[in-house]
């Protein structure tokens, strides 16, 4: 998508330079925009980890680029035992977001992949790249899917109000800055937008890491999308009052039998639409499902992260970005990374293969040839 | 309630010089404890405005003040007609926040209570001044009566989990800071806390102004209550778990039906509340019934102030406070400062003379001497 009028992934191989990957430093967005070298799978784990790069799509591609980057790891250090090393790097790698499944399912492909390959570490290193290259052009692709199938949602919203905006809510940050390219819950934003109807976000924050106000707000703007900032605690009160002809969010994890977690706080606003009848919609692409899970609310582990990111903030001050703290210096904090929306709360999921309820049957229709419906 | 071991109030007239009006500047906390000379009714009308003093009781009692100011500044400045005067002044307080119903009790029972007096100035002097401290005093006693109430909630569930921590989430300010002392929501906690029962409080930080991160936890550290801060989104998590045995919020205006105004996202906790069986009460005075009000999501005026109090926030660095943009600089921002939570979501509401259900019925049965009830 368009930074300043030039396009961009979130992830690429260096040019002229293949044994780097780079990277949109999120940490330093809406404020500056910074491009990060990742040279080796400790800096990998350090920028999901850390959170330089966030977001199920482009966590998905970082990892499989990681493992690359370990197969060139393991040709430098001479390694022997290639496969091993490897499991043993996509190991690291795992363990950096525990909620995030598609961490979990891009190691687990490059590992398959390579399984045949022994320990010939040519071809290990062609391999990983050709499935890293192959994860990211992939999201690119579903992506591109979530959003003509997405589209059609917002198109009717769109002719029920004759033409009339329609003002859809979102959390955290399912742009294109989480995937690759398009987004998942943006890229039927996008794809209404290019098409000419007229749509309005009310972007949710998104706190404690402010994803919405730094991330989602940035690339709307920087798309030309019309929106609005808000705290999280007001789309209950949107919704009460009209305000909102959907809701459609993103996906870190979604069980097959489509309860969804995501970003903290979604819970909060799939109640909410609820209560007030309003269409809430979930975006995600296959490889966020996972198929071994059957009750997200009890099985989907929920990531705790350190207490500082909820007790200090970065902002803008005199062109430069600094932290500031917001509590009491002795008081507490929790900072719990997850929720998890019960499907019977939710209206719908926007696939790449197409729109399905969110629920066993709805999902299996769409994706027969998957565990745990392939007999 | 304690400041670093000395007791205080929010308001009170200041020692030997009667004709000043002092209040703790909430603006600063919980970096800065800090004391505000207010003289005029243009500072006191600033003071609620710019929320140096925020929260239902205290701005009722510095409405009451503000009234006295108003007389002192009408024989200051000469005027025959106080009594039209005092209506002007009251008119210019009653503007500065237009959801909170305390603010309007006040001035209207000071203008009724000065009303046979003609324009004597001095006997409205001594009237408003009398009144100011009797709505004052009645605060810190009405509060005291909510604690005593709700302790026997908190007492309950202390049994029925055998003398284990009672967890009590609660959203925004209604602590002492909020009222003239022990405050709404917190007042069954501090009792239950001063009578040795376990409890803990989880603390919504409260965005956009950050009044339970800021102020809550500050005033729950003061006086010895374990507490942890999280962000506004986190609830709904800790109640689908387990983690949550009652939610208590406060009210800045109520219907007669049992309608709750109150800080914006305090709507979402009681809709996660109800999803998950966990008891949801209000504590309030009587002073924050609107009698008039029969359906609070449609009636209810709903303050919307301006956008940077979410475009930017204060924090702390290196000893200063200091503000920083979180957001990117032209993206708009909305800040609506509260929600209506439905009564159908409230369990009951904890008042001055006891605990009732969230209806009309409920409410009348304690109140049978207040419009609408009286014929």
């Amino acid at each position: 998508m368009d930074v300043n009028g030039k396009s961009y992934r979130t992830i690429w191989l260096k040019p002229d330079q293949p044994e780097v990957i780079q990277v949109i430093d999120q940490r330093h967005l809406p404020h500056r925009f910074v491009i990060e070298d990742l040279t080796t799978v400790d800096e990998v784990a350090i920028a999901i980890k850390e959170m330089h790069v966030r977001g199920a799509g482009v966590i998905g591609a970082s990892a499989g680029y990681g493992m690359y980057l370990a197969a060139l790891e393991a040709k430098a250090q001479g390694k022997f035992e290639v496969q091993e090393f490897l499991e043993a790097m996509g190991a690291k790698l795992r363990q950096t977001r525990p909620t995030a499944v598609n961490l979990e399912w891009a190691i687990n492909r490059q590992l398959e992949a390579i399984k045949p390959l022994g320990n010939d570490i040519e071809a290990i290193i062609e391999k990983t790249l050709a499935v890293a290259g192959a994860i990211a052009l992939e999201d690119v692709q579903l992506c591109k899917s979530i959003g003509e199938h997405g589209f059609e949602l917002i198109k009717n919203l769109s002719e029920q109000k004759q033409g009339d905006t329609v003002n859809i809510l979102t959390h955290c940050n399912a742009g294109w800055l989480g995937c690759v390219d398009n987004g998942t819950a943006t890229s039927p934003i996008y794809e209404a937008h290019r098409k000419g109807l007229k749509v309005h976000v009310w972007v949710d924050e998104t706190r404690p890491r402010n994803q919405g106000a730094r991330l989602t707000a940035w690339e709307l703007g920087q798309q030309g999308v019309p929106h609005t900032v808000i705290p999280d605690n007001v789309g209950g009160h949107l919704m009460q009052h009209g305000m909102v002809d959907i809701v459609i969010v993103g996906s870190d994890r979604t069980s097959y039998t489509g309860d969804v977690a995501n970003k903290i706080g979604t819970y909060l606003k799939a109640l909410a639409a609820k209560d007030n009848n309003i269409p809430f919609y979930v975006a995600l692409t296959y490889s966020a499902f996972d198929w071994g899970i059957s009750d997200g609310v009890k099985q989907i582990p929920i990531e705790q992260r350190d207490a500082t990111e909820v007790k200090y903030i970065k902002g803008l001050k005199d062109g430069e970005i600094i932290e500031v703290l917001l509590t009491p210096e002795n008081s507490p904090a929790a900072n719990y990374g997850f929720d998890v929306t019960p499907a019977r709360l939710i209206t719908g999921l926007i696939t790449d293969r197409g729109v399905c309820p969110a629920t066993a049957e709805g999902i299996k229709n769409l994706y027969p040839d998957f565990s745990p419906f392939v007999v």
